[in-house]
């Protein structure tokens, strides 16, 4: 069973509160990590909620707004300070190379492991990541400044045959392969099985999308197509949407569609405004149009998973 | 009676722990708020404490370690989205005007408010900051890169005259600011009355010295005389002394040492290296070299006062 994981570090806007920090999330997928976006004070919520992170060896960060990469900078000390050796790849605008290394410059260090960048403005539609079982890719979001959301899928699982009938026929291990993959069996005696008789259809794969910071835009729904979880930002409640068109942020409301509109499973709502205390007024609006809604919560780790 | 408070944001050293974040604190001196060392999370310490910070117009940077200064780009942010006009004045080595500029540039933000630069390289035994009740000097650590302490002293106070003898001699008020600085007294009748039979002697100005980082230096406690209350770094306990000296930090008995021999009255212990989940040991052995030693605790506003 995979085990596709998301633990919410941050989840308000650009000014932090006493109830909400900047974002930051990691995502767990079999032993990999990745954190997206890196808001100020995101190792102290990894430490805070006993959340390790060991294994990170990748870093998206959405834009260059503070509240979504102040705590970069603190977190690559961190990480040098404990001796890390092994290479940090950090998935970014462009801009973010040259100002990270003013800031080891200023303070006369010298990483003892080093540090990939690689620039979101070189990517279109091609992986940022991609192993045997899944892929990362970035889109173009709608915001005030060059923005990416992000999307990590899965890849299509293979069909599973019964343990029994591969026992009984002997079948050699090329032709499990080709089976799994979709292909009727031929045996000895010149039987056809069909493929849909032999092996039942595998889980839906899972995914999970990212997209904050953005205004309403529809056009994002062609890249988060049908995905298990959409984390979607939900700065502002449906009494501010013209303010939320200006500063190209999304109402509550606004996120609902997208996830409806992409046929998403679930979602889940962050980035909420200082003004939200309690944000429950930006999840019944949301619930109105797509029930299956849920407000974000610090700290907590999401299972993802299809229901 | 004045007030001279002390709030201990972060006492931490370079790696933030689930129980100590980087060095930040809050000295608070009639209506003036100065902050002194900015790591990251400074600003969600400050909500989390519930400490208001209103009236900060003066901040102060000892050096550019991160943990010392990566939480100020954030503050910086913070007060521009809730509108500040007023200037922000960051007492900071040179490099760190550029660093801040470079931050600004990146996420295409213009302050609605004026940022001023002032650089430690540019003081010697002038006055950082200077008003008719007190001033705020620098002066120079022991550490591997360029790095400064504080030190906060009122000015030495006027003498108090007897309300009932001003009123019965009538005294003039040009007379009355003389006799408060020392002066004798001749009445109508040509009758001497020394300052010291007419006067009782002030409370003795307080002060408040800051130095993190530094190693063992005994050239500090020429700037550091006499002070009302000391915190001083004291990163390692004995058995790291060695360690301690050789990455130019303290020990705990070294600042209890630079306490005596300075004479200040009181002595806050900080700066703890990770290793330490409880550091009592600190307090004991600096206890055993300087008494009135405390540990600082997060979050605990400290009132400066003679005793």
């Amino acid at each position: 069973m995979s085990n596709l994981k998301l633990s919410v570090l941050g989840n308000g806007a650009a000014v932090p509160t006493a109830y909400c920090n900047p974002s930051g999330q990691l995502l767990t997928f079999e032993g990999n990590q990745f954190l997206i976006d890196c808001g100020e004070g995101t190792q102290m919520q990894l430490l805070k909620h006993k959340i390790r992170y060991r294994k990170l060896e990748n870093i998206f960060i959405s834009h260059l707004h503070g509240d979504h990469y102040y705590g970069l900078i603190g977190l690559i000390s961190t990480f040098h300070l404990y001796g890390r050796e092994k290479p940090l790849t950090i998935y970014a605008p462009a801009d973010l190379e040259e100002l990270i290394k003013h800031q080891l410059q200023v303070s006369k260090t010298t990483l003892n492991y080093e540090l990939r960048f690689m620039h979101l403005e070189n990517y279109n539609d091609d992986p940022l990541f991609e192993s045997d079982d899944f892929y990362i890719k970035s889109f173009p979001l709608k915001h005030s400044v060059p923005c990416w959301g992000f999307v990590f899928r899965e890849k299509p699982l293979l069909r599973k045959i019964n343990r029994e009938f591969i026992e009984n026929k002997k079948i050699p291990s090329e032709q499990i392969v080709k089976i799994k993959q979709g292909s009727d069996f031929v045996d000895s005696d010149g039987v056809t099985y069909l493929n849909s008789q032999i092996t039942i259809a595998p889980r839906k794969s899972l995914s999970y999308a990212y997209c904050s910071d953005t205004a309403y835009d529809e056009s994002i729904t062609k890249h988060i197509k049908d995905v298990t979880l959409l984390y979607h930002e939900a700065t502002f409640d449906n009494s501010m949407e013209t303010v939320a068109s200006e500063k190209l942020h999304s109402t509550a409301s606004q996120a609902a569609q997208i996830a409806k509109n992409s046929n998403s499973l679930k979602l889940l709502l962050g980035h909420f405004s200082a003004r939200f205390k309690d944000p429950k007024v930006l999840l019944d609006e949301a619930r109105k149009v797509f029930p299956n809604t849920f407000l974000s919560i610090e700290g907590r780790t999401y299972l993802i998973e299809n229901k």
